[in-house]
């Protein structure tokens, strides 16, 4: 019986391991401007994100969302993004993303407050930027 | 036993749960000028950090640190930082990084690479953004 315990215990801390186990992720770094008389709304609208907003970003498999707002030497702000992903089609799941009504809306609110850099790829509105260095 | 079996699978699956809980994080996200002359050399060597750099970062408490790139309306080159710390003492931990021989070759290297962008307070090189929104 002593053995049947161990044997269980054992199966259990494996299926633990397996359960909290890093997933295979792609991460993404994104900029895009800011108007600078835009700042303080923006900045309010994005403390208390619409709970829709938020539930469609997890359900198209992105995680650890994170935007940062700097003013840069050019005098401009700029919005810094580094979010996760962590689905398998993110072509798909960005497809998703755009055809949800709530996150049309949120969009609309957003973008008049935006300036999308030149420096960006065709259908881009944030622009991606290169991964030169990570470390886990 | 059948009891005792199912206790024992429970505190474990418990002890599985905890051991793989979120830790409390600070994240960062920071920006800092990059030469254009410099991108080629600075981009081959992250792709090889040092192991006693990485190993200094990893000892105080840095996790999921990447870097970015990306040139904007200005025409400059922008490096653009996201890390998160998982220590209690964010200060005495860049200290401690600050004092590593190892480290303090690789800034040698790295810095004279590196513009600082006047929007950064006192004793930064990397000047530390603002985060306006962050979702799990």
């Amino acid at each position: 019986m002593k053995k049947l315990i161990l044997i269980i215990m054992l199966v259990v801390i494996g299926l633990g391991g397996f359960g909290c186990a890093q997933q295979e992720i792609q991460r993404y770094g994104m900029v895009l401007g800011l108007k600078e008389d835009k700042i303080p709304e923006y900045t309010k609208i994005h403390a208390a994100v619409w709970p829709g907003v938020l539930k469609m970003i997890e359900h198209c498999n992105i995680k650890n969302y994170s935007i940062y707002l700097h003013q840069l030497d050019d005098g401009k702000h700029y919005l810094f993004a580094y979010f996760e992903y962590t689905g398998d089609d993110f072509k798909a799941d960005m497809e998703k993303m755009a055809a949800d009504p709530t996150t049309q809306k949120w969009w609309d609110l957003c973008e008049p407050m935006q300036i999308p850099i030149k420096n960006r790829r065709q259908g881009q509105w944030w622009a991606n930027m290169e991964e030169v260095f990570h470390t886990d």
